[in-house]
C-alpha cells in the first residue's frame, strides 16, 4: 500500500510548473532599457526576473507578502543537542504571540503578515488567539532511538503545510517567506543534510544557538549515531524516508508549504539552515519546486552553505545571522522589493533623453 | 602660505571625535539581553552598536535621513575611459530631477529624501528647481596633461560637501547617504586608490559602466600615464594633493561632507567605488572619520574591495551592483533600520518569561 504520507506529496506537487523562461526573457529585455548601464543592478535583476517568470509578469508593489513560523519541538532535545531547553519553544511562542521576538520587529517594520503555525509543540495553548493551531502531536520521537515521526504525523504535517499554502493564495498573497521555530531542529537539519546529500556530520554540524566545543562534539558524535540507526543498510534513503526519520514536525509542515506554494506560482523566499533544509526535501521529492526558491540570507551554520550550493541558490543577504524565525527572510524583503520598484519604475533610455553606451 | 583647500579641511574636520566606546558597550549589553540567542543577529549586531556609539544612544525610528548625489564632469572623458559620452552626465541629473532614475526609485521606496547637487557638470542648469545649485566650475580638466583641479576650485568643492552636512544638522537629519554621478569618474577612483596605496592601475581598475577587454586595457594604460604624470616624483604624495590632481569636484565634495558629517556625529553611509575613495580621501586627511563610516555595499569595480580592506569596512550588501547615484547607500537603509528596530523593539529575556541558554 502507498504510504500515506506519499499520497500528500503527489498531490501537493501535482501539475508543477517551473517558472517560464519565456517571461524572464522579456523581464531581461525589459531591464536592459532602464537608464543604468547594462546588468549594472546586478542580483537585483536576476532576482526580478526570476519573480516575472514565476509570476508570469505580475509583480506590483506593495506586494502582498507573509511570513509563516512553523514550531514544533524535538525529542532528540533529550541527548542535549541544544544550549537552550527545550520549554523555550513553547515561550517562544508564546513571545512571538506578544509581539516581542526579532520577526515580529522585523515583519512589522517591513509590512509582513506574521503567522505562527503549532505544527507539533510539547505544550497545550489551550485556544490562545492568534495562533493557527495546527498541532499534530507534541514534537517528535527520540530519532536516536526511533523515527521521529509516523507515516501518519508525517503526512499530517506535510497537509499543515499545503493547506496553509493554499489559504495564502486564496486570501491574494504572491510571496511566502518560511521559516521556523523549534529547539533542537538544527540537529535535524544537520542530518537531513548527511542523508540526501552524503556530508559526514562533522561537516554539516554547527553550534547551533551556542554550543561551546564540547557540546558540539557531542552533538556530530548524536547525530553520526542517528544517521547510522536510521541509514546504515540504506545508501540513499527516499526523501520522505529521511524526513520522517530525522525530521521535524516544523520541517515537514514547511516542505508540504513549499511543494504546494510551487504548484500554486508562489514566490518563496527560505530563511536559513532549517527552512532550507524543508526545501532540499521539496526539491528532492520534486525538481521543478527549484526555480520558485529565493534564499533570504546565508545562515552562520556551516550546513546551510551546503545546502544552498545543492539547490544552486544564492542568498540576498550575508549578515551573519543565526537565528530562524523567518528573520533572514524577512530582512530580504525590502531588497526583493526595491527590484520590483526598479523593474517597474524606472525611466528608460528612450524617452529619459538619456544617450546609451557606445557598441 | 597654507593652500586654501588645508585649510578647509581643517575647519571641517576640527574636533572630530570617534564614535563613543561605552555607548558602545551599553548597546551591546543591551543586545544581550534581547530575546534571542548571544550573537545571533550577526552584523546587525554591529552595525547597531555603531550607530549607538556614533549617536550616543539616539538611534530611535523612524531614521531621518538623506541622500546626497554629487555630479561633475571629468576631462579625462576626453581621453575614451568611459563606455558613455560625458553628456550622460548632465541627462542624468536631469533624470534625478524627473525622478526616473535607480536612485530616485530607491530613495522613495526607503523613505530616504534625495537631494541632487551640481558641483561641476559640463552644462548650464540655469535655475532649475530641484537641483541644488553649487557648482565650483565647469568640470575638471584632463588630468593625463594638467592636475584635475586648481586649489581653489579643490577648496570650493570640499566646502560644498561640509556647508551641506551643516545644513543637513540644522534640518534634523541624523543619517547621510553619499553618492555620486559623472561619467568618467572610475577613472578618477582608480587613480586615488592607486596613489593613496600604492597599488597598480591594473589591481585598481575595473571597467566601469561596461568597457570591453581593449577599452579596460587602454583604461588601465591612462590610468597609469596619469600617476606617472603626477606622482612620479613623489613615493607617498600627500591625500590633499591626490585629489587635486587626480580626483573630481563631486569625490571632493564627498570628502568634505565626510569629514563635517563626522565632527557633526552622522552617520556616514556610503556608496560605491568613488563614494569609497572620497572616504578613503577623509580618513587619510582624518584617520577620527573611520568610525563614523557604513559601508552600504560592495561594488563590481575590483577597486572598490581594496578600498573597503584598507578601511576596515564590512559592506552591508553584496549584490554585485555598479550603478553609483548612492544606489548601493540607499538599498541598504531598510537593512540599517532593521538594526535599530530590532535593537529598541525586542523583548527582553527577564520579562517575556523566556528561558536563557544554560552556560
Amino acid at each position: 500500500m502507498t504510504p500515506l504520507s506519499t499520497k500528500v506529496v503527489m498531490e501537493s506537487a501535482r501539475g508543477i510548473v517551473p517558472p517560464d523562461e519565456l517571461w524572464r526573457i522579456r523581464a531581461r529585455q525589459r531591464l536592459d532599457t532602464l537608464t543604468k548601464p547594462l546588468g549594472s543592478l546586478g542580483r537585483l535583476e536576476d532576482l526580478v526576473a526570476q519573480l516575472v517568470a514565476i509570476r508570469h509578469g505580475h509583480v506590483a508593489l506593495p506586494l502582498s507578502k507573509a511570513v509563516y513560523v512553523f514550531a514544533a519541538d524535538h525529542g532528540i532535545t533529550a541527548e542535549g543537542v541544544s544550549a537552550y531547553p527545550s520549554a523555550v519553544t513553547h515561550q517562544m511562542v508564546l513571545n512571538f504571540l506578544a509581539e516581542g521576538a526579532a520577526v515580529n520587529v522585523l515583519a512589522r517594520l517591513h509590512g509582513v503578515t506574521l503567522h505562527v503555525v503549532d505544527v507539533g509543540v510539547d505544550a497545550n495553548f489551550n485556544n490562545i488567539k492568534g495562533l493557527l493551531h495546527r498541532k499534530v502531536c507534541y514534537g517528535t520521537k527520540n530519532m536516536l532511538r526511533d523515527a521521529a515521526m509516523t507515516d501518519e504525523e508525517l503526512s499530517l504535517a506535510l497537509l499543515v503545510g499545503a493547506q496553509l499554502a493554499n489559504e495564502a493564495v486564496d486570501a491574494g498573497l504572491t510571496m511566502l517567506a518560511i521559516g521556523e521555530m523549534g529547539i533542537g531542529n538544527t540537529t535535524s537539519a544537520s542530518a537531513i543534510t548527511c542523508a540526501l546529500m552524503g556530508y559526514s556530520a562533522s561537516l554539516a554540524t554547527g553550534r547551533g544557538t551556542g554550543l561551546d566545543d564540547a557540546a558540539h562534539a557531542r552533538k556530530i558524535a548524536t547525530i553520526e549515531a542517528i544517521l547510522k540507526r536510521h541509514f546504515a543498510a540504506q545508501t540513499s534513503p527516499s526523501p520522505l524516508e529521511v524526513l520522517r526519520c530525522v525530521g521535524g514536525l516544523e520541517i515537514a509542515a514547511m516542505t508540504g508549504m513549499i511543494l504546494a506554494a510551487a504548484r500554486l506560482r508562489l514566490a518563496i523566499v527560505v530563511d536559513g539552515f532549517i527552512a532550507t533544509s524543508a526545501a532540499a526535501l521539496a526539491v528532492a521529492l520534486e525538481p521543478k519546486v527549484q526555480g520558485s526558491l529565493i534564499a533570504g540570507h546565508r545562515s552562520e551554520e556551516p550546513g546551510h552553505q551546503l545546502l544552498l550550493d545543492s539547490l544552486a541558490l544564492s542568498p540576498i543577504l550575508n549578515l551573519q545571522m543565526r537565528l530562524g524565525e523567518g528573520s533572514g527572510a524577512v530582512i530580504a524583503m525590502p531588497i526583493i522589493e526595491s527590484a520590483i520598484a526598479l523593474y517597474s519604475q524606472m525611466a528608460i533610455f528612450a524617452t529619459a533623453g538619456v544617450s546609451e553606451a557606445s557598441a
